[in-house]
């Protein structure tokens, strides 16, 4: 008879967001005149720019006539895309990265989500707390994590990142075969030094470990002492798989396109373990490439001009997050990233007696400000007694949630 | 110690449509003045419509527009494209379908197999023979049709599908949990009458089975007495899961637009399986939308001038596969398929003693009338002294493709 997967059930009822709609959509019901400012989910609000609307129109043309028309493209991508992100990503920052390790897709969420699929069913998984919950939740579909007891995973490694070891994970105490890390970080939008990465390299590469390693937000990082990618560090190319997109760099995040990097010298132990084949045969049986045009799309982004309407719309929200940060701090919170992230992550402030619990804050905010944060828990347990606030607002809203912000805390 | 899925160390090497293009490759190489035609793959050549490419143009103009932009959208699609599918798709046809239960995705490869995650590890899989090789590829990825010995995986169960049966699949000795029709079949372009497909629901009702059902190729069905989609048959809703795509009803290969529907009434001997709750479940957490220009385009071709466009694709790869019919007929071979659907399957004539090894005939017809099918072997055992003849060419192409094959076989 037929059976489900039955670590579906195992995860938890609702999702972090879908809660924070539910209670935004519950307030308004009751507040029909109040506008509520979002300083929530981390979607963005710069449309497309010039260079990748008109390469969309040009490439939906070549969709309409017979001489240029494309069916199905190459599962890995466009050659024209994959070199191109190859040499304005990886060559031109002096690291050595093939274009056939280059795999082109819709987004990174499904990228990282996918992955795992190539690991054995028992493989142990360490992940960051806080955390982006998709490398939890993909895991733990596939029964790796454990059961979910006490707002805990049993079998995952959390890596605690809090303000008292400055957000820089320590080595766990039980050793780790697939290690997730993010940096720019989200939720927390703290980074790691150049050391900081060495180190976890370092580490992988002594216990036969693999870095799945998602650095969606390296467009935010400012100047060249925080390692853009995992492969500016020697021996990254034995253990780290990379993830990157075009979402929040170029605001992609209704086009969809992404690109992960797997390496053929991926090693565990001095063993050769081809992720780049088994990757490679994953995508080509279960997908089918990303759409033509959206890959011309991201080509334009690589090209001068987008490269500099790219850095505008980064400026933008960066101008954002450093209002965001200082006024926080002016009101004398604890403050953490936002810097080179598009996120700022405080230490909630105290409502009664000591730090207030992140729902309660959440909740705080949204009836005396009508602002939406993210409560910190609900990317971890170590998220408890944090908040998350994104700097991806139109600048007039960010200016009039922080007024907001500083009115009623 | 990290390791990887050993499933994948079973899957046999070569792929298909890699092998296929490995000895094309070959030939051309060896041939260069030759001029190679193509009824392989199945891949569209009409370009996207007028409708289409309007649609495209001008959201993508939305997008470039502070106003109108789009970020990221709901990973199960937006409201007006789920409409529109239960409208023309399923209500036209007197199929009772909620919008909440249709779930658009970038393609019906990805979605069919994505799908398997939701079912036990040792759940037992029934696919025809031949069959797509995506069905067997993605559970064997997952482990759960054993090892692969003498081109068979041991612990699928193979519902033979040749001209000893008409191509209707007999009820197997062993239970299947889940089974996987496709109809109008790919690779052999044969249907399932009324009868048949009601058998194969009642079957799965009483056995305790899921259907995940592709009709992938429903446009190209004439009249009404083949189902259009297996929700035509009562109690399907009950025990199906449906794929459908616009990729060769629209010339959507390309673009990616494709749509799964999870009834909410699935269950097993009586006992609700929420595979609605779960899908869903897995699409947001792995999954993000497919781009919502692409979704404006796809609501095109549910439009009066989208729905007549498409309808003159499929009417002109109709023709072509009456005339691959017709051709291949009068020279004496045994032929099927190719009434409802754009392939042709032919049994393979005897070029010497008994039937012709399906890869026997394929490198005969390349390297003699120079024109590339697909071996039936490559679809699964029973395919074996069968080839299958595409209509996707441009009518020319086809033309001339079959003047050769006269003149050589």
């Amino acid at each position: 008879m037929f059976q489900v997967n039955p670590h579906y059930a195992k995860l938890p009822g609702s999702y972090l967001f879908a809660e924070i709609g539910r209670r935004v959509r519950a307030f308004q019901a009751a507040n029909t005149d109040i506008n509520v400012i979002s300083l929530g989910i981390g979607d963005v609000s710069v449309p497309l720019t010039p260079a990748v609307i008109k390469a969309l129109h040009e490439a939906t043309d070549e969709m309409g006539t017979k001489s240029s028309f494309k069916g199905y493209g190459p599962e890995q991508g466009y050659d024209f895309l994959r070199e191109a992100i190859v040499a304005s990503d990886y060559k031109a920052r002096g690291m050595d990265i093939g274009a056939d390790e280059v795999f082109v897709s819709d987004g990174a969420k499904c990228d990282v989500g996918n992955f795992q699929e190539l690991f054995a069913d028992d493989v142990r998984i360490a992940v960051t707390d806080p955390v982006y919950p998709v490398y939890v939740d993909s895991n733990a579909m596939s029964g790796r994590t454990g059961s979910f007891v006490n707002d805990n995973w049993d079998k995952l490694i959390y890596l605690p990142c809090t303000a008292e070891n400055n957000f820089v994970p320590d080595f766990p105490k039980e050793t780790p075969d697939v290690i997730y890390l993010c940096y720019p970080n989200n939720p927390t939008g703290t980074v790691l030094n150049r050391d900081a990465l060495k180190a976890w390299v370092d580490y992988a590469r002594n216990n036969g470990a693999i870095i799945l390693y998602d650095s969606a937000y390296k467009a935010f990082i400012s100047g060249d002492d925080i390692p853009h990618s995992i492969y500016e560090i020697d021996g990254a190319r034995e253990v780290a798989v990379e993830f990157r997109s075009y979402s929040k760099t170029a605001g992609f995040t209704g086009l969809r396109c992404a690109y992960t990097v797997v390496p053929k010298d991926i090693q565990v132990k001095g063993q050769k373990v081809d992720l780049n084949a088994m990757w490679n045969r994953r995508q080509c049986t279960k997908y089918n490439g990303c759409p033509y045009i959206v890959q011309k799309a991201a080509a334009a982004v690589h090209s001068a001009e987008g490269q500099a309407e790219s850095a505008a719309i980064v400026k933008g929200y960066m101008d954002n997050a450093t209002k965001v940060r200082q006024t926080l701090k002016n009101m004398g919170m604890e403050v953490y990233g936002g810097e080179h992230a598009p996120y700022v992550w405080i230490r909630t402030p105290k409502l009664g007696n000591g730090y207030t619990p992140s729902w309660d804050f959440f909740q705080h905010v949204l009836d005396n400000a009508h602002v939406v944060c993210t409560p910190g828990a609900g990317f971890g347990p170590s998220g408890e007694t944090y908040a998350r606030f994104t700097a991806f607002a139109a600048p007039a809203n960010t200016d009039e949630a922080l007024a907001r912000l500083k009115a009623s805390l």
